[in-house]
């Protein structure tokens, strides 16, 4: 397909057009994914995640704008989340990244929630994929920390950063467990605020009493994105992670994980599609439906009816 | 069971600890929901979204107290999102419901995501059932309008509120059109800050912009809830809405949808867990796992191969 092989070369209007012609699950979609699929894995991974107003896209740019100095190419998926009230700040975000835009090594892609359940999650994955495919060294993956989509996007990074900024202590108060869970590296921003000291230290003290699984004590830096200050410190730590997912083995550990998760889902997608037509092309379906609706029948009973019927799957 | 038995007879510290069961999982708690079912069906469903900051707990307070002096009984149902980020604001928020609270004929429940993905939806909908089952006339469940969760939440609502601010030209603009096919009844609470009549018009306008698929038009309500001012005007909407619903046959049919959604994605996770040990348990499969993660092979033929490995359902 010349598509495809314009993108791999690197065209950017050939990888917009890809990540486009997938997004929208068009025609030849799936060959496209797995065509490209063995040019894939050289990418790393970089998820970052954090409320909103924490300057995450100023972040996201000077990070972009450090690793390309050092020679690096690089993608930015931005991830407009699917609701429709924060869908215009994000849009917003985007505006201020304009010179990293400029910069010919840099692809950024703002995705949202058009379709269904898991939608989102996939597409940003197919996309990461795509940047993989088209030889970008960094694939950044910005979104706002609220939901079980961006939990899922988050699982597909290689390396997780959790930008927060100083506070009252209400607010820390807000950074709860899920959080510490999520991040390798931690970012206290805005850090020329009152509080940063003390909020870089509560992080500190709540990841102290977290057991430590592994041999890697996520970093806490403190950065004023918008003035570059702490950004250099941000990346070296980035870069530490990354060696020691590597020599730990754990990187290889968690791709496997990703890959199981995913041919597994793949596998569900389809017997589902098939359950849904084996459900709604019975004939005894609507009467079934009518009587849960008058109360003579429950859901869970028929569920259990309609589940034995099938045949065993194993 | 005693314990369901003194639910029904409307004991609040029988409901919450049911509830509680439920929620966890607890041992009989599939039992629980089937016996409940037929005792289902008599409440009405409302569903109140909005972003952080709109008024929802004040105007969903006196939404309900208005209910209770009209004679009803009434149970809430307050989401705390998974998100580790606002989940302090939402409890926060809990502490003003105070007044309804200490009304006898009110239960106020709040849950937030612990387990997997769909988990929030699957708890709001048992809880509902379980407070149906209670004997409540009205369950009106609150939740912050972000991601795929909510929307689903939003789902199971016969009448689906969306509470909006006063805002600047910006932020009318995020108002899209995700929210307008959500919404039966919009709401402009703080109505006293400058700016409302204009947030109004403009919501007025875009949902005139939207190709009416049926004949009701959704009203636009301006409240300021912290004063109780629009607020009977918004329950009377509410009463038009659901004889809406009523009287053209849509409420059943809704209804109908819901059920049919509800049969599938219980027969879909049946089969989804058969799916998952099937894939599991085969030897082959980390070997497979290996060749993907080399490159070798890719995850969808794997997917293809696995899927057409099981017996076919049809």
């Amino acid at each position: 397909m010349d598509l495809l092989e314009q993108a791999l070369k690197g065209s950017s209007r050939a990888i917009a057009r890809l990540i486009t012609l997938v997004e929208n699950q068009g025609e030849g979609a799936d060959e496209v994914m797995e065509e490209i699929y063995p040019h894939t894995g050289g990418a790393y991974i970089i998820g970052v995640t954090g409320p909103p107003g924490s300057g995450k896209s100023t972040l996201v740019d000077k990070i972009t704008l450090k690793l390309i100095q050092q020679g690096f190419t690089a993608g930015i998926i931005a991830i407009d989340p699917s609701s429709p009230f924060t869908g215009g700040a994000v849009l917003g975000d985007r505006l201020r990244m304009k010179n990293v835009d400029t910069q010919d090594k840099v692809f950024i892609r703002s995705l949202s929630t058009r379709g269904s359940l898991g939608g989102l999650s996939r597409a940003t994955c197919n996309t990461a994929r795509i940047l993989d495919a088209c030889g970008k060294d960094f694939i950044v993956i910005e979104t706002v920390g609220v939901g079980q989509d961006e939990v899922e996007i988050v699982s597909i990074a290689d390396t997780s950063i959790v930008v927060l900024m100083p506070g009252t202590g209400d607010e820390i108060q807000t950074i709860k467990a899920g959080v510490m869970e999520i991040g390798d590296i931690f970012v206290v921003n805005k850090s020329d605020r009152e509080g940063a000291d003390r909020t870089a230290q509560m992080v500190r003290m709540m990841l102290e009493l977290k057991q430590s699984v592994n041999n890697w004590t996520p970093p806490v830096v403190k950065t004023v994105a918008t003035e570059d200050t702490g950004t250099g410190d941000l990346v070296e730590k980035l870069h530490s992670h990354r060696e020691y997912l590597t020599q730990s083995g754990k990187f290889l550990e968690r791709r496997k994980e990703r890959v199981k998760t995913e041919i597994r889902k793949i596998v569900e997608e389809r017997i589902g599609a098939q359950v849904k037509r084996f459900i709604e092309g019975r004939s005894s379906f609507n009467a079934m439906v009518e009587e849960v609706v008058a109360r003579k029948k429950d859901p869970y009973a028929c569920a259990r009816e309609l589940t034995e019927s099938l045949k065993r799957l194993e």
